[in-house]
Formats: structure tokens, sequence, C-alpha cells
């Protein structure tokens, strides 16, 4: 069964391009190596409404999992927790075990000397403020908890936009509901580079060898110098194991690769990722 | 009179992980530092529907400006031009004046001995395919012309992507058209961060730093590592001129100092920006 994933990048720094948005990089290639695929990213500014809708766009476009990343902490601008929140039209409540949760982390850093009293201000329990029905995910290295939202069959997932926090909570905690779905699907990708061809000659060739293998995905990205053309072709597919993956890939390479030979180019083998 | 742009960005390299979504955070930044700002980034896969649809909501959140990227080259999966078509209710017709650059790019290219002859194939002719009604922008470093089509107000920009082409035409064809809308606005950020100081207990004071200088957009990023807690602080604003945007930043960054200093953290500027 085809699962949808779509990602959602909140946050003002990356609408003014202070930050790249690395972490939906991340998860991207995190998601396609367990063989499943993202369908869309949306990056949206630190507004309740902006959100909102997004969100509510992306459950009408109907999907398995909605992965947003960013505003869950402490300060008044953290507001992806309001904005899930309004597109389910539920209340935000103080849920115990993120309470919990989060007195615990305050408790371990007053122990480590890095603060002096473990006061649970309003920006602290805003951290464990979670829309109706929602469940908090352990933060193994920050303190705001992740969290995951049902909704009609779609499954809400938020994570911190700290990167390290992010990543903990995704492998310990995403990755296992991720693996469930996807079942024993992976993913296989390698690239070739081709210098002395270009890519308006290989486009038609390209169409060929995708038709001869229907399961492999191919795309050219030129990477050529000003004077010299130089395209790079990376190729990729999903597969039920890693051996009929590789099996797929190398075939299609070696017909592309006589292609580009029969044109004159000359190829270049990138280092195989898998 | 507020602009509302929008970008969206094409690729689904994007969508898999292989490419950080750099074009991006680059028109973000040139865009800000414009004076205007991005409401909305989406990332799509090289699909006719996906485009579509993606331009389609755009279009209905009613913008000014929806900038493309990717999917404007020579290849069977570059699929941005029949996106937006589709989403017009438009056909795609050869533009003579976009066929006359694509021809003149294979003249120059067969003249500099980087080809042996400059025919016309169907994916060469295929970059001057655009929607009726559509102008290209010429691109001064690659192939691919770049693409201007209006609809209902809104202004569609569709740039190559790749990085060298796509900054190219932005700078020469799409600069000067946002300066226009743009006026005399500029943009001015600095940054500060502090150490020995938790975002929780700063989340306040933030507050009331931002309730004071209403013109100015304060955002903490927390860059601790394990055991030290160190927050940058990020102010910037935009004003109709950079004295008046400086001197609102300095007022609000030396509140934001005291109260840092107050609550025992220590203070190293990062170098401003402009």
């Amino acid at each position: 069964m085809a699962q949808s994933i779509e990602l959602i990048s909140v946050g003002t720094e990356l609408l003014i391009g202070k930050t790249l948005n690395t972490n939906a990089q991340w998860i991207a290639k995190r998601i396609t190596s367990l063989g499943l695929s993202v369908r869309r990213v949306t990056v949206v500014g630190d507004d309740i409404n902006k959100i909102s809708t997004a969100v509510q766009e992306a459950l009408e476009r109907k999907l398995s999992f909605l992965i947003t990343t960013g505003g869950l902490g402490p300060t008044f601008d953290d507001k992806t927790l309001e904005g899930i929140a309004k597109a389910l039209e539920r209340q935000l409540e103080t849920n115990e075990r993120a309470l919990e949760m989060v007195k615990e982390k305050y408790r371990k850093y007053v122990e480590e000397g890095r603060m002096e009293k473990a006061e649970l201000t309003p920006p602290r329990v805003k951290m464990a403020k979670l829309p109706e029905g929602a469940k908090p995910l352990p933060n193994p290295v920050g303190t705001a908890p992740g969290v995951i939202t049902t909704c009609e069959g779609a499954t809400i997932i938020s994570l911190p936009g700290v990167p390290s926090e992010m990543k903990a909570i995704f492998e310990e905690s995403v990755v296992p509901l991720l693996k469930q779905v996807a079942g024993d699907v992976t993913f296989f990708e390698t690239s070739i580079v081709a210098t002395g061809v270009m890519e308006s000659e290989m486009a038609p060739l390209i169409d060929r060898v995708m038709h001869d293998n229907p399961y492999v995905y191919i795309k050219s990205h030129p990477r050529g110098e000003e004077r010299t053309p130089r395209l790079e072709f990376h190729l990729s597919t999903t597969a039920e194991n890693s051996n009929v993956a590789k099996n797929r890939v190398s075939k299609a390479l070696i017909q592309l690769s006589e292609m580009i030979q029969l044109k004159g180019g000359k190829i270049s083998l990138l280092p195989a990722k898998s």
C-alpha cells in the first residue's frame, strides 16, 4: 500500500533565508532510505494561521504521515502545536506525561549544575501543552518533547527544529513507526558522471533506458563548468529487497553507460550509496 | 502595499534528500534583502499534476509573485512549464523569441567548439515551448531561458534549477521587477550570542523587548552544546531607509543585551549584516 508522507517546516528563519532547510533534506533522505517517499515539503513562518492552513491543506490531500519540524520550544513564536490544534479544531491542554518529561529535564539540569532551580515557569509548561488526544515523544537530547497527534487515519508527528533533537526523536520514535508501514522495501541509488555529452542529446536516450527499466528512476543534473559539458546521472529504485534493487539499477546503468559512450562521452563512477 | 511572494521548488531530487534546497534559501535571502518577504515555500516532484496543483493552490491564496525553480531543461522530467500551463488552462506553444535564444546558444556552443553541429532536436525545441502569453527571460550562463507568465494580477517567474543559471536570471531580470514594487524599503539584521542563559527564561524577556520595539523581529535559536546553554538572538527589521532600520535594531539590541546580563548571561556579538 502506498504511503503518502508530507513535511511541513515551520520557521520564519527559513523564509528570510537565514537558515538552510537541512532538516527537510535529512528527513527526506531517511524516509527514502526506508523505501518510502516524501510527496511534498511546505515551509511556513511562525504564524498560527499559516501553520494551521498548511496542516489543513495537507490533510485534505489525504496522507498517512505529516511530519512537522520547528516551533515546539518555549518562546512566544513557537506556535506549531497551536497551529495543529487550530487545524484540527481541538484545544491545547497540559499533557501530564509531557509535563513529567519537561520537569524531569529541568531536574536533571539542576543536578548537573547547569541551572540553580527548576521552576516550572509558564514558558516551560508551554512545552507540555499538546493538542487534545496527542501523545508526547521523549526527547533524548533536549527539553521540548516531540508530539504525535492522530486524525482520521493521518498521523501528525511534530519534531523540534534543533537538528540534533529532531534527529534523535526521529530515530528513536519515528523510524519504528515508518518501518511498520514500509515493510521490507529498500531503496538503492547510485550516480555516474559523464563528460563530453550534452543534456539535450541525452534526453531521448534517458527516455529509452527508463522505458526498458520501468522500476528505475533516472535523473540528469548538469554539473558543467563554463566550457565543459558535465552531466551527473542519478539512478534509483525501491524494491522488496536490496539484491533486486541493486540488480535493477545495475542493468539500467550498463545500458545508460553504453549509450553515453556511443555518443562519445566519458564516464566516471561516483561511489555507490545504499 | 504588502506584496505576497511564494516559491515553488520543483525536483524529485529535493524530495528524496539527494539535493539540499539552497535555491530557495538564496532567493529568500535576496528577496528579504530587498525589503520584501517570502510567505511560503513549496517543494514538489517532477510531476505535471503535482506542479499544477501547487501552482493553483498558490494562486488561490492570492499573491503578487510566484517564483518557481527547476524543471525547465530539455529532459522528459522537466515539467514545470507544462504544470503551469495546466494550472492556468493554457496550451504550451513554441515562443519565437525563446526559440531564437535557444538557437543562439547552440550556435555559440558550435563556434566555441563545444559541439559539432547545432541541430534543433525536439529536446532543444522543448526549452522554447512556453505557456500561451508567456515571455522568455534571457539566460546569460546556460541554455534554457527563464519564463514570465502573468495571470490575474499574479506574476509567475520560472527559473532553471542549476544555481548559477537561476542566480544570473534572477539578478538580471527579476531583481528590477521586485525593486519596482519594493520601493525604497531596506532590510537590516544582526545577531548576538548569549551564553549562560536558557531559552525558557529568556522567553518572557524577548516578549518585552518585542513589545517595546514593535518593528523589530527577534528570534532565539538554541545553539547549545551538550552542557553549556548557548543562544543566538537574531534581530531584524524592514524600514524606509537603512538608517531607520539600523537605529531600530540597535535600540532593541541594547535593551535585550541589558536583560541577558541581568540574568547573568555573557554576550558576544556576531558580525552585523545588512
